[in-house]
């Protein structure tokens, strides 16, 4: 019998180079693994049955590579792409790992650290649409500060509107079929990192002069680290038909970003999450890629990193799996449609002194409203217990 | 010799009757004040030196009472009103304390909860008016979940969009001169709050029929209750003009909803607020009400209560006062504007590809911009000085 | 065929009177449900397969009731016992909910509220003693400050350490047979609490006269609001033999105590929390009373209580049967003892030359120890498919 | 006229050459500043006026130096302490940044490990001694987990004592002048650190062989990451005559590491700290090092390095300065002092059945009790206006 869990291209998993790569330092310790090819990457990857990969420009091409390096690298990952099927889902550009971009990149006070930003992104886009990427990552891990004594928030946020209408135009002169996906982080590496959540960055997408071309790639640990619910996040994004990629893992709140095999931490959160992008909870579902940003703990050798990996898969599997069970579970659908008879809304959709006129003269008696049992706990409880694989 | 620090009206200092009127209990403890009459408090606040006042409707009505009562309630207010001079600055509708909005208001499953809700707020809409408040805050304290197992976050948030359509067209209907302003807060009451941030709800006013009617109310406590920046998410605001009101108040991160004295935590955090809004970081000033939305430690009696909003408004004159020094101090200005030229953002203004050109020419060694010091521990040590008195 | 999660008096699950009972009050909302008779709560615990039942003195006996009507309300409470077949596992002073005590009980800086905390809690400890409780817990919720201007907080730990001493005096003189169990709690209702953890408490019981007499109380939510691990804090006490009672319910880290329903936030942590008390980790297993101090959410009537309380004993049974389950598999078992031969516990139990020499002369290549896996996300992911029941 | 902030040996200042010394690497990016020569750092740190230099074992001496190396290191490094002046304060083991301890290290599964830590601990003692320090800190950054899967915590305990009872044990045996001084984090870099506040390690210190020889060494940024009052942890460290050493800085509270200079964040926090150590606040001083274990922002080059180091000590000293001020000023101490007869405590220092009667037999109105104003907010705003500098 075949493993129902076991991935297949339809689940359109994706992993980025950095991810199962990652060596293990963190800022207590050195590495614990060696580094990892690329191409080898790929061929794991594929073999443990991922739909596609991500990059940040530097994971495949080092900062200052000439262009013959440039090239031979390229040409090498892309016979890698071929050989192993799998597509490039995603890329981005590293704009955090080196000092120049210390206090920032886009929205630095050095007119010279933003220049090279740009070009930065500018060559990283070049490099993820010549790999077939439709999706560009905005990352602003360094656009934030420790105090607020010098820049002020209001000049960041015009110098990275600036950055992304210049990049918009950029996409469009070369013609690029891509999109961009901007990641909120409320801190980490930077004392406060500005546009911290989803719904800032939700905002100020609303103020580009591309707005279309321009959604969001929400993260379960940068939205869990502050305690916000990721999936009420999320939630709004698809709501507004801005999300355009998702980087799933496993965070413990008010923490260091911990990145985690997803599922690892807060199963509930991840149910509700999987019901949500699988569109079982209701409305639509999500399409795009299912992208785990996560690493193996820094315990594990090569083979516990694929471990990890297909762990990440198998968890969101068995996730979906009990969310159809849960959200088709006709018990579950009479508590969930308790209200069948909505009379409000119609009255709601354009005011008129006639509808003022019905809603105020609906004899509605609040207190037998508030005594009322809504059965939640109840339907906690189901959940938890279709969590558990003690309900089917 | 006149104290620099005594309140006037230019400063527009103001509190809610909830706030002063505040009798102490909390989860664990009965009262320990009494209830005190709103013309009283109206009094007190008027010799503290206030500008104005604010109340949800059962602040000043309670909830059920007569026309009859409800007209001499409000005339004893007006008269209060005129003897003392203070201004009702913003009215609010309490959607949050009935048990009949125990799972929410507008974001109710019940149709019959949500008429309600919006009854209620019409309702206290017309108080407000009545009164001379040209702002109306729409706190959702209860449009949340302990639970994602019943109701797709996706409904909430357009049953809110539904709610916040209808009460537009309804002020404009009335002819009301006014406008709303919404306040997100994380959790508390409930395990999740729709909406969770200032950066959430900026985004959810863009979908409204009315934006240019609706803008935010940020409260310091909720913001910070989840780590995140307050000033970077009113800086946001006021940079989309849609600072419209403000909640002054002090909190620690990750704990209950304190509302403590202004500037009694983080005093850092209270400087660089006060920079903001009085304009001497930068931009432009925020010339609403400063309200304090707080209230005195349950150990106190009346006296302290007292001396707390004496307190409130004498620390933020204090931080006033070093935020005009500290940001004209010559070697301050001398740091904040280290890269006077700037070369690139006229480059950035609009993409073509001469602009590209140019900034793809620039010899920029990023290795250079990365070895640089940026002076940031001296202009917050300096800062620090200031805050704590020894400069000035 | 019978079910197999149906809790029985072996299982020793409690609840407290406040528990169950819990009107649906919130610092933003009005009560939801009504007060329950102590003698119904009874029949509703016993019913629901309960096999205990705790209480604050207040809970059943209101403060300041006159004799007589103690003397009623006992008998009849005493009648429910002896009908349901409950037993009295634990009792409490409350000494947080009247004003008197606003800044403290035991520790408070005025002598006559340091007079009635010690002769209330002796009353109550009687209350306790005559209805068969041997374990009475002290949560000092109120024993903290929101500023540290006034009280040493060194103060706070002599006038508590006082109180425990006297009050451990008067079991002895009393002859009760009865220990004490000390609860921490880092904030809530106080800014801060002194003892914030379990740890604290450990080692403020070293310092008493008694310490043999004295305990902790753990509460799932008061770790966890801190983002300690619960998990650790309880093994703690253990190996100390120190943990007298556990407080089970569920938390989310960074929040307001919310007390929620056992398993509803955080199922991996309650599994090894389940693991622990049950003995299946490994050492011994904890045999007292398995408490649920939680509350149903605001949104349920009666029927939801009920519904909530079945649920906090079914889960800890699933997770129970799991942790047997997991701790049993082979392939765990032998992933849990990869190092068996300890050849350096036996240099470590003294030190020697000769055992130094020992040290010293082992032929260790750290570089080797750095590269090697622990399998630790196998692990994991094994004990996730636990959870997620995929595996048996 | 002479600056009365200038830092003098007397006031016991200390910083880790790891302190002014780190590079600026974060887990996002690369050192941003060069390696500094130990001695440079100690003619450094003399001309900032600092009295004392702390150490890792590998700060000095790379881990694996040949003999030969390590004396000439050590000879260098005693030449320049003999040429500045400055004392060895502390000296402490890394048993964190090796792979070998990626897991644990006193308290790691694989016996070699802790073989491996055992030495080098008894390697960096036998260095410190050499150089003068009494004080050896042991901060187990390792000692946790990422998951409990694997290891009962009660197994960790129990290595963790042997190691420590074995090390002092050595101490002993090679006559050093030497206690040790433990330090505890909640988490960072393991999910969760054993021991997670210095309330556990107080009382894990209590179950030693040699509980006088061991103290601890409690980190302001560590017990202020959970969000527990760090001030009260130093209280009960003290109160137990256990507060060993002390590591200055400043931290938001539910974030990782951050290390920022003292009084960088949470002045008010850091005021109360210093008026407990000062000695103001009541009870007795603290006399050890003053030790700055905090970090220059990375956007800083060397020069920003020495203002960071500067900015720490000259904080402490104005916040000295004002704590002497705040607890002389009459109307504080009126404040403080509001309850002086304390007729209560010495009828409980024991129990006796007529201390029981006399305490029953107060007429203790509780309702007065609760009516009856504090003045808190009056003190805690005195106390925040001396730390604005405008009361003295």
């Amino acid at each position: 019998m075949s493993d129902p869990y076991a991935p297949t291209a339809d689940d359109r998993f994706t992993f980025g180079l950095w991810t199962v790569g990652n060596p293990g330092a963190d800022p207590f310790g050195r590495p614990t693994r060696k580094p990892m090819e690329p191409v080898h990457v790929l061929r794991k990857l594929a073999e443990a049955g991922a739909w596609g990969v991500n990059f940040h420009d530097e994971d495949l091409v080092p900062f200052g590579a000439s262009p013959g390096e440039r090239e031979e690298i390229i040409g090498r990952f892309k016979a890698g792409l071929e050989e192993t099927g799998l597509v490039v889902s995603m890329s981005t550009t590293n704009l955090f790992s080196h000092p120049a971009f210390k206090d920032g990149a886009f929205t630095a006070d050095d007119p010279a650290v933003r220049a090279l930003a740009v070009t930065k992104a500018m060559d990283a886009i070049d490099l993820g649409a010549s790999l077939g990427s439709h999706i560009h990552v905005f990352w602003g891990g360094r656009e934030g500060c420790e105090t607020d004594a010098r820049r002020d928030p209001r000049q960041a946020i015009k110098r990275m509107r600036s950055a992304m209408d210049f990049l918009c135009d950029y996409v469009l002169e070369r013609e690029h079929e891509m999109v961009f996906a901007l990641e909120a982080k409320p801190n980490e590496p930077r004392g406060d990192i500005y546009f911290s959540t989803t719904g800032h960055l939700l905002h100020f997408i609303t103020t580009l002069e591309h707005p279309e071309m321009v959604g969001v790639n929400p993260e379960v640990a940068h939205e869990t680290m502050a305690g916000l619910s990721f999936v009420h996040s999320v939630a709004q994004a698809m709501e507004a038909g801005k999300l355009f990629h998702i980087d799933l893992n496993a965070q413990n709140i008010g923490r260091f970003d911990q990145d985690l095999r997803f599922g690892a931490a807060d199963l509930k959160g991840a149910f509700n999450l999987v019901r949500l992008l699988e569109g079982t909870m209701g409305g639509f579902a999500y399409h795009g890629p299912r992208h785990f940003d996560a690493h193996a703990y820094r315990t594990e050798d090569e083979e516990g990193v694929w471990e990890f990996a297909r762990g990440c898969m198998r968890t969101y599997k068995i996730l979906a799996e009990r969310a159809r069970a849960f959200d088709t579970d006709p018990e579950v659908i009479g508590l969930r449609q308790e209200f069948q008879e909505d009379f409000v809304s119609p009255l709601l959709i354009d005011y008129s002194p006639e509808a003022e006129a019905a809603l105020r003269e609906m004899a509605i008696d609040p207190d037998a409203l508030g005594a009322r049992g809504l059965h939640l706990e109840k339907l906690d409880q189901i959940m938890t217990e279709y969590l558990l694989g003690v309900r089917d």
